[in-house]
């Protein structure tokens, strides 16, 4: 079939002294996310599910956190070479859908920034780039602002 | 691409002396959903995959639960709003594929009525809306009975 | 349209002598699955998108748990009579994209055969079937090793 589906999700806890950064854009926040990388919960989401779509194993195969290299990582350079993959295998984004759950901050306000940085990173227009946020109403760790979570699905197509 | 696919998930606390509304069916329960409007996380994932697969923000965004207009609303009139929104970009609904995780009671003798109060608010077969049902096998509080989650995923096409 | 969207997800807690067999395959663990047929998480999740993708109610509806006759019943068995349900519609995969969350062991090194194994239950080439396989970083149960999950997503093609 031209037309591949892929799904990812990708959990961080929240802790002090770390960074929130999250699609790509630092949030100001009291707590950030722990990690080997940035810690980029959304971009790992839809490295994810893009490698997923074309059956290229996941984040953790491609880029380990057990690897130097990847220390404390701008997770825009896995997105990118993330799309390289999937791009040398003929295919392009139809389109992402990703849910952010987060306590707080809102995430809201910064959306347009993160689909324009993701937009350009996948070669995509901005429309097919959508970032949806909400809380967990504080259930369990994500809802008592203890972790972070998102989940990406997307279509890929044969260009 | 002509097919557009969309992801929603919701959560709300289970409490006393709330109704149980799921799918626009309000289900015979001991706890009820937490929330600004009737609480209905079945419809709430489906506002929120619709909106998600064309790029049209997320549910908070729409019906802010900051909005006294939407006090104790009935989703189904949140439902049919969006529907409208995806129906004026000139979309239909492929299909829809949801699931809820409830503790209990059960959700199954229900959900052939939400499947028809939904195909009928989104112009569509009843072929074309699944609707699942399990429990979280009494782990955190999806399992003990304190959550209730639904995840919906759906794909839209070019009408 | 001939095109169809399914998802499917699965919990399982982790209890001591019971074996951890994921993606239908037996996994040298400490912990292993609770439930009433061999509680494999990956296969019920993908039972559960490929149902749901067309509309045929869900795993439970299905095989009941309350039946003597699914007691430790080996789910390859399970997800080859859903197949055989998608494939009496006159549906067949497109691809599916599945995430395996597990604390530990790691899952990793036993993916290629639970791709062998399900890719010839659903009569699919290798390249259709992705698993991913990632911990819950420490979060909730499911970072605690205290129960196991699974996401899949699919698209069925009309043959
Ligand atoms: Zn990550
Ligand atoms: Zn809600
Ligand atoms: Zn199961």
């Amino acid at each position: 079939m031209k037309i591949k589906i892929g799904f990812g999700v990708d959990v961080h806890q929240l802790v002090q002294n770390r960074d929130l950064v999250i699609g790509g854009v630092k949030i100001p926040a009291e707590l950030g996310a722990l990690g080997h990388s940035d810690a980029d919960v959304l971009l790992h989401s839809i490295c994810d599910a893009m490698l997923g779509a074309l059956n290229l194993r996941d984040i953790g195969y491609h880029f380990s956190d057990q690897d130097p290299k990847y220390k404390d990582i701008d997770s825009k350079i896995l997105l990118r070479e993330t799309f390289l993959l999937v791009k040398d295998k003929g295919f392009v984004l139809g389109n992402l859908d990703a849910t952010v759950i987060l306590e707080k901050p809102k995430v809201n306000p910064h959306i347009p920034e993160m689909q324009k940085v993701i937009a350009e990173l996948l070669e995509t227009e901005l429309e097919n780039v959508s970032i949806k946020a909400t809380t967990h109403e504080k259930v369990d760790s994500f809802g008592q602002q203890k972790a972070v979570k998102a989940y990406v699905v997307c279509l890929l197509e044969k260009a």
